[in-house]
């Protein structure tokens, strides 16, 4: 199977994104990079277990390495984990040359990242992707977070890895439960941007389920393009990035209120999602047609339809700590239509309306 | 008494330096980057009391303002403290467009500048540096750090400030010991690069130890410009850079071996600053009267000019977690003449010897 190339194109920054079936073992650009320099492996048990050794070969030039095993999961993306990083890296002496290798979910990859960009002031790190989520989201973009008591990803850096590795392989071995998470940013991607990938989605929806490698590669190889495109014309977030947030506000309140890890990231998306295309018919934007089409999508990729069955209070609540909010108010992104996307403020009476059509 | 201003030339991070006398009341530039946003003064209580009033004026156009104070000293320098920041930002609802002001030393400069880079990926921050030392040093080069329990300044990143506002006039409650700990910096801005400039201080050492306005805010201004003009051609300490940290592998080891706050950082250097012009005469670069001579000046600064006498195995061991370790081996920042440095490592036995002159 031939390896699928992108580069995100960020000036200096600029880094190369490889995706393909077996590319762990034999990453020729890894093996460049970790050449003469002291590099951590940062993973959890499962992917460790699963995926490490496959790294020996391209890792086999570094003058030192070791291996970080971090415990899994969302409710561990904090400082307390993160110290356990650093207290290795200075252990082991490693210095401001140093390499870190991300192999892991968006867990992993976001405090990895987030370690690399504030570790002596910031070293380079690459990214392993070892979930559908992460190989689309979290690889492109080079934002990296923890969390914090009082808010999800509040504490965080733009801080661009050096290299993406995306091995479709590692996804055989990914619960169904994460796959259909994944699908949730890669149906976004078509909704605010590609109709036409949106039908492809649509189309090969029970192959992707299956973890057909061909079919995968097709949809990360755009998922990443399209991402890739606007964080080259906004790498900080000061407009169009904001774009990708369509369904996230919704979708953070949702996972603030449940708790970190009750829901899958790309779950809470999932139902956000559904709740923002009401929305946006409910404002007048959206075809109410394409507003159920892309809730059955949705569905189809086996993620919720519907938010938990809270207050408008509560919900306001939630949001309302959001980073996108500006000064307390929520900003929504609301479809135009399929594949066009925008920020704006939406009346209490529709988005009442919406919560009650949409959760429960 | 006009106000000196220089600009700090980093492209679009690129920002101006304000020093003068009585200038916190009556800071336009402050005033318009506060208008409209959402604005915090870290300080702490010793500060917070003398000067934070005088913000008073120039934050009236703010839309919300918060005082955070932080408690005083390196010690505190760390993540707990920050995270206290963190908390009361997030309990204000301050999103990703608000403003933080560090009003105080370097300790305040360097935590405020690094929750500011890392809250919500990255917000704005001004600088108001009340000590010499932060006037001279931290207001100019962006480094921002918390300590971490193994190793001084571990843990940062660099975000550069939108404005500097220096307040001669706030150095006059300075205690004496942190006067001098800021001419510690302004001597090495001479011994490095401008002999000029170090017979000036040499010449004008008194009028600034009694805080004479004029002579200050000279000496500010040019202590200031040497170090933009190092950082605008190294902003990432890849190599010009490194030459501020003359005196530096010393200086933090002693700080390390003695405990962070034992000694003023300031007086660290000024005792780092002895033993490596003594090296740097050892291996044959700089004249040993030239050593003699910066000796002396150290110590009419009201510095110490030896370190605390420790064995050569333990300055090694403290000297190899430095950050500017490559790979465990201490290099140093050496002179070839004053005005003139260069980095390079050193044979055992001058170090040894250097060691053996130079401490207790």
């Amino acid at each position: 199977m031939t390896v699928r190339e992108l580069r995100v194109s960020l000036g200096d920054r600029s880094y190369p994104i490889l995706i393909g079936a077996g590319l762990l073992s034999r990453a020729d650009p890894l093996a460049r990079l970790a050449r003469g320099r002291q590099v951590a492996v940062v993973t959890n048990d499962t992917v460790g277990e699963l995926f490490e050794r496959r790294l020996d070969e391209p890792l086999a030039g570094a003058a030192a390495r070791i291996s970080i095993r971090l415990p899994d999961g969302e409710a561990y993306k904090n400082w307390d984990t993160l110290d356990r990083v650093f207290e290795r890296l200075i252990e082991a002496r490693f210095d401001r040359r140093c390499l870190l290798v991300a192999l892991g979910g968006g867990v992993i990859g976001d405090m990895t990242g987030f370690a690399a960009a504030v570790y002596q002031r910031g070293v380079d790190f690459v990214q392993v992707p070892t979930t559908l989520l992460a190989q689309v989201d979290s690889s492109v973009g080079g934002k990296t977070a923890i969390n914090h008591r009082q808010g999800k990803n509040m504490i965080g850096a733009f801080h661009q890895p050096r290299l993406v590795l995306a091995d479709v392989e590692t996804l055989r071995t990914l619960p169904a439960r994460e796959l259909s998470a994944g699908l949730a940013e890669m149906i976004k991607h078509g909704a605010i941007a590609d109709t036409g990938y949106l039908e492809r989605l649509e189309r090969d929806l029970a192959a992707l389920r299956a973890c057909d490698s061909a079919a995968l590669a097709d949809a990360i190889l755009r998922s990443c393009e399209i991402k890739a495109e606007v964080v080259a014309a906004d790498e900080r977030e000061e407009n169009v990035r904001a774009l990708l947030n369509f369904g996230h506000t919704f979708g953070h309140a949702i996972e603030a209120g449940l708790g970190y890890g009750e829901w899958l990231h790309g779950e809470a998306v999932g139902a956000g999602m559904v709740m923002a295309a009401d929305l946006s018919a409910r404002v007048g934007l959206l075809d109410p047609a394409d507003a159920r089409r892309l809730r059955e999508t949705i569905g189809a990729a086996g993620l919720p339809v519907a938010g938990p069955r809270w207050s408008f209070e509560r919900y306001v609540e939630l949001m309302s700590v959001d980073k996108k909010a500006r000064q307390g108010t929520p900003e929504f992104v609301l479809l135009e239509r399929l594949g066009k996307a925008r920020v704006q403020r939406a009346p209490d009476d529709a988005l009442r309306a919406t919560l009650a059509a949409c959760s429960g």
